[in-house]
């Protein structure tokens, strides 16, 4: 089951634009899905779409729509709630990025059973997966690793897609993650997959394929990061992965999360990875670096980009900065 | 909660004595916990036990009725659902290590519900976790780590834990499978967490204790497991250990269940653990290595741990066949 688009962004009540932080990201990568952004009385989040009616979005078309934006408390308003009602009545699917499920509120599940819709829940396995198999796939496939949790591995990864798009390549993102699964239309939030079925699932996620078919999968947390490394090593046997691309965000006091951690060395990353992903693929190698340097002045991000560059000796960009050409050109 | 003791074994209609081996090794570890064994007609397994009947295994004071026998096709059969709910009014618990959550059988729930019993699945987690902090913890703990899955991990933890306490040692056994949750009275499926809380629920396992206290961790998987490594590695992290002990079993021709993949080098898989274990705890070392001889000769058996042992330069023995007296010298 994949999300049928295009779509329409519900921002609900956002109380800022950090709020509504998926959408943005789907509306910026995929700009052609979504239509409209529909916004409740108070909300203050604006991700630069047209306002539309529940009512307009279906005359236009719209086949689901987005829950993108975080909500708080866990619970979902009754103004929310009769938003996701009414849009199965007027024939789209609902699709939610929130930690609670749209199978868990009684009236919309009822409902969208009863009408034929879907309910898809990002952040939710919506199938059951096979434990990892570790056999060679064919078709090629780059992974995104990081010295942290949310360096950029998601905007890295749509990079390269959108680079070899450009060239006429051969390619699909697979999302890992609530977001990359609204801009894919697919994927699988592997972090909360059962433990067992992490490499399984991430095995599921880019299946055998062409020769020339390269799959771009969104990679999760870190190696080093003491909390997630389980999901990241999982991802990264199940990805089988040709190349690997490191990405950075310079400007972390310490590991996102656990303060008595501090960031790990590049090469240390680089090399722990190639160690552990030669288990499922031999032929892996690092094909270069994409650093996260928003927050730097372009002096300072050519600077750091220069001396990450010469220091390992392999392409060294931000991808979202300065596009991936030279990340795609590397795997030549 | 934990698992209320004494227990009665309930080993249903088995068809062989492995449907009944984490009932076996309950036995085993647990003599005194394990009053008697409660066969159903046709039942072909035997863990040597007094035969009791639930009547009797109440009058006895067991506590416990502990499902510790694969049942066939994943649903339950009439009879043996007639004695759970039989050993609930007469008083008691309910344990079990099916796939199948006592807590999904109807009449089951109700009853345990309404009676004030508990049941515990001991293959899903009973309780909410958070994600792991990476922050060092008091006290010490051992962790066994393996160059495949079922290599010995557990037996290797309870041959090391009986030891220490014939030294009169401060120590637990700490369970990350059912077979062990059931020895321990309580514990964590690790391999059953969402993913994201594989390293949060190790750490929630060995929680803070006294400096001569030691925490010997049941290992799981192996990071050379292209299915599982993904645990292995969050339960790595979450342990901290200080010390590991390496299990191996001789006789594989490849990685369980994954026969793309041929067995690691013992060192290798020392090198991998200590390396990734550094992350929480930088004085992480491997004091020994264990290995399950069970399919050689005594002969064949000393000459690899021999070999082994001047191999790796670490005591090298079969804990289960030796016991554990060299590995625990060897923490000194």
């Amino acid at each position: 089951m994949s999300i049928a688009n295009p779509y329409l962004m519900f921002l609900g009540d956002a109380p800022d634009q950090l709020a509504a932080k998926t959408a943005d990201g789907v509306a910026k990568w995929r700009p052609d899905w979504c239509l409209g952004q529909l916004r409740l009385e108070g909300c203050q989040a604006d991700i630069g779409l047209p306002d539309m009616s529940l009512e307009e979005a279906a005359e236009a078309g719209v086949k689901t729509l987005i829950v993108g934006v975080a909500n708080q408390g866990g619970f979902l308003p009754d103004n929310w709630v009769s938003s996701l009602d009414k849009a199965l009545d007027l024939g789209m699917d609902i699709a939610s990025g929130l930690h609670m499920r749209l199978t868990e509120l009684p009236g919309i599940a009822e409902k969208a059973e009863r009408l034929g819709r879907s309910l898809y829940d990002a952040r939710h396995p919506t199938r059951d997966f096979a434990t990892g198999k570790g056999r060679p796939r064919t078709g090629k496939r780059l992974l995104t690793v990081g010295t942290d949790v949310s360096v950029g591995k998601m905007f890295t990864s749509l990079s390269i897609e959108k680079e070899m798009k450009a060239r006429g390549m051969k390619v699909d993102f697979r999302a890992t993650g609530q977001t990359g699964i609204f801009i894919a239309g697919d994927g699988v939030s592997v972090d909360a997959v059962v433990a067992d079925f992490i490499s399984g699932a991430s095995e599921w996620l880019s299946p055998d394929n062409g020769d020339d078919h390269w799959d771009i999968v969104e990679g999760q947390g870190s190696l080093f990061h003491a909390a997630y490394a389980g999901v990241t090593l999982g991802l990264l046997h199940g990805s089988q992965p040709d190349a690997i691309v490191l990405c950075h965000e310079p400007t972390r006091p310490h590991m996102r999360g656990t303060p008595d951690i501090p960031m790990p060395d590049l090469q240390a990353v680089i090399d722990a990875n190639i160690a552990a992903g030669r288990l499922t693929n031999p032929n892996i190698r690092c094909i270069g670096v994409s650093v996260n340097t928003s927050a730097l002045s372009d002096e300072a991000a050519n600077k750091l980009l220069q001396e990450i560059e010469s220091r390992l000796g392999l392409p060294s960009v931000d991808a979202f900065r300065h596009g991936a050409a030279r990340l795609v050109d590397a795997l030549g």
